[in-house]
């Protein structure tokens, strides 16, 4: 397996110093979105291999390539992949896509995938998903939108709510946190949707802070950040369970009342009623902005791609 | 709701002003595309959000963006939007989307929807048809095909034949119809697939002449205009109300035979049995003309969209 | 019908003349790759139309023009196709989209389709598969492969393997060797999938030297070129009949042992099975470096369609 340094693959690739260089590029990246778009990659292309449908992600990958005045082509269904029905191994795939493409985004089914897709691709891959394993960037747009909102993330408390255990989401921003100092996690669950593990075993080698709670008032008083998450329908082994799980936590106007001045809710999105529409009127609702910033993001991380800054750590 | 003045959402907000202004533009797009296209908008991203497949009108745009420089993302399958499949409602899809582009041609299901879209987006939306509702620049379209074929448009006589309930064209091109002088329109619809009340009710309104028929040949002989219209199964509530309507006005060489030398037969396609072969070669077949002009009009409306030349009236 | 000379519809419209000029300029196409891309075509916009889904086919023409500085509109999949569902014919989408394209890349279900579309056609078509019938860019880059990696394709003897009833890039294949010097062709198929008879009808015709046998192991012994192919269950009409041919012939190592020094194996691929997994590591394994120059010939192919070259000969 050859060990490329520029793959986009899971959280647990970035430190302290990669994430403030990475967010430094982004907020030139703003200037650069702002001012009307740049036609510096306008010679390159970009593959979104999309095995899994995910519009909203894969559109903000296609404007950031946009943006940067690359050129974009790409599959949206899995299920219409010819090559995959013709039962194709997502390595031949890779390779063959790597030759027509200088960067593939890729969102898979499958846990591990991205990592077998960087182990044959010549070109980048960014992992926009693989299964119920991690969506890196999204936790980089989450971490950057809290670094945006409250100006730091040392020192801060974030719940995280909702379906904690297929929640790529809620995983790699855990990663991610571990990296900052004196951060205290509050996981809030439903008891079948529980936070895995292997993840609270990742934070307590890196020392950092978690509780689980049910008592989703009392976080609401104390967190600077909510993280609200989905209960992923799509993810569940049976209605049954994600009935128990479904309507359990919503934020809504009692919990805008517990809570603090200056602190912030986010959300991955979609949602699907597990936040109360007069919470959108509320300043401390920023998971529009947190959206926004995820194409800023994205701009970033193709940038660093092209320039194989080797901005990730070798794993 | 915020009341911009640069959407596209149906035939009812362009006045005769308006219509001219378009039009002027489009003939200068007539010539942008045969010169061979333009850098103009190299920058600007274009979304296509297609909630219903529309491979022609999706192309269209796409082709029109694409020949003024610039870059298309988008979908083409409602049933694959994953956020939609999620549980997302139509505001919060293009809250975000709104962030990944410079404009949204936007086809849904629902009648509204357009109007529910632009009341949130923060960029301008193009109503690229919405359910059995508005489609309206197919009707531009349609309208600036009868002036450039017969040099104008008022003081003639329009039939409109085939599924004149469902068929959304004909509601926006009746809409349009009223800004001009001394038209008449003429209705030939199976029983069941009747022009609806509302439509009747705003040309009476406007003071425009309309005459409901059965006779087609009558109105082959008067007509300047034949706008011939495709029985859309896909939109009837049973197999059998479509079969009543199906096959009942077809326009064939009998008909060619009692229509005017300087006549027009239009259609806004696709179509699948409605008018028989041996139309295609005569001269008076006018409708890939018109399908060629929804580029042009579209690369004007696109045009006007990014130049907010407040073309469009306050509804 | 227009016998326009432009269209790239079967692999029998080329001689040896038009050969040498597409891979002449194939040549320097790697180089305009290699470089980084060209800004040529900028203003051209390529419609890929896949009627049957083919993500690699597609992504390589897509990635082609993008390469040479084009744009590209499209849909990738057939059943979605509405204007299809509507009841649309062939020919009125072609006429359509010809006003919205410089170029139409179309994959289609049925033989012939791409000479349908040809024939009411205003832009090039460019035939990406029709079915069992021709899909004649592959055959372009696989005669490619051969030359650039033998040096020659006159004198060799070449093998073909596996599904040659339904493959029809061993049929597209086998026309296009007819134009070379002194080869043999052996077809190694299982019983109910042997190569048809107006293949070798053809090849008859223009003296072309051919072998049925069920000996692969001989054929590997004594060719130049092993070009394997996958065993399309999609394309059998019964179970039954694909089981009775998948598995038959497989290259793995006890091939490899038998092969000469500096033969090749060729694969169109997608592959699921019929080459061991070992193969890959041998520096015979050709069907990488072959996906990649069908990037190549496909830029080399837009350009001709651009230029209107005429290296099409008049069927």
């Amino acid at each position: 397996m050859r060990m490329n340094l520029y793959h986009i693959l899971g959280a647990k690739q970035f430190d302290r110093a990669s994430l403030e260089d990475i967010f430094s590029l982004t907020k030139e990246m703003e200037q650069v979105e702002a001012s009307g778009g740049s036609d510096r990659y306008k010679n390159k292309v970009m593959t979104t291999l999309f095995f899994e449908p995910s519009t909203r992600t894969r559109l903000s990958f296609e404007s950031a390539m946009s943006r940067l005045g690359g050129k974009v082509i790409g599959t949206e269904n899995a299920s219409q992949f010819s090559s995959a029905i013709k039962g194709e191994s997502l390595e031949d795939t890779i390779r063959i896509v790597s030759g027509y493409s200088d960067v593939i985004v890729m969102r898979h089914t499958d846990i591990g995938a991205a990592e077998k897709a960087a182990a044959v691709a010549s070109v980048p891959i960014i992992n926009a998903g693989d299964g119920a394993g991690e969506h890196p960037t999204q936790a980089l747009l989450d971490i950057y939108t809290i670094e945006k909102e409250l100006g730091q993330v040392d020192g801060l408390k974030i719940g995280m709510i909702g379906d904690l255990t297929y929640g790529r989401t809620v995983h790699s921003l855990s990663y991610l946190l571990a990296n900052f100092n004196n951060v205290t996690i509050y996981y809030v669950a439903p008891e079948n949707v529980l936070i895995p593990p292997y993840v609270k075993k990742y934070l307590e080698e890196k020392g950092i802070a978690y509780v689980e709670t049910n008592d989703l008032e009392q976080v609401a008083a104390n967190a600077d950040v909510l993280y609200q998450t989905r209960i992923q329908k799509e993810r569940f082994p049976s209605l049954e369970e994600y009935e128990k799980a479904q309507g359990k936590y919503v934020i809504d106007q009692s919990i805008l009342d517990v809570m603090k001045e200056k602190a912030i809710i986010l959300h991955p999105l979609p949602r699907a009623g597990e936040i109360a529409p007069e919470v959108d009127l509320d300043r401390r609702a920023a998971y529009f902005r947190q959206a926004q910033n995820g194409l800023y993001i994205r701009m970033s991380i193709i940038h660093k791609c092209f320039e194989k800054l080797g901005f990730v750590k070798n794993k």
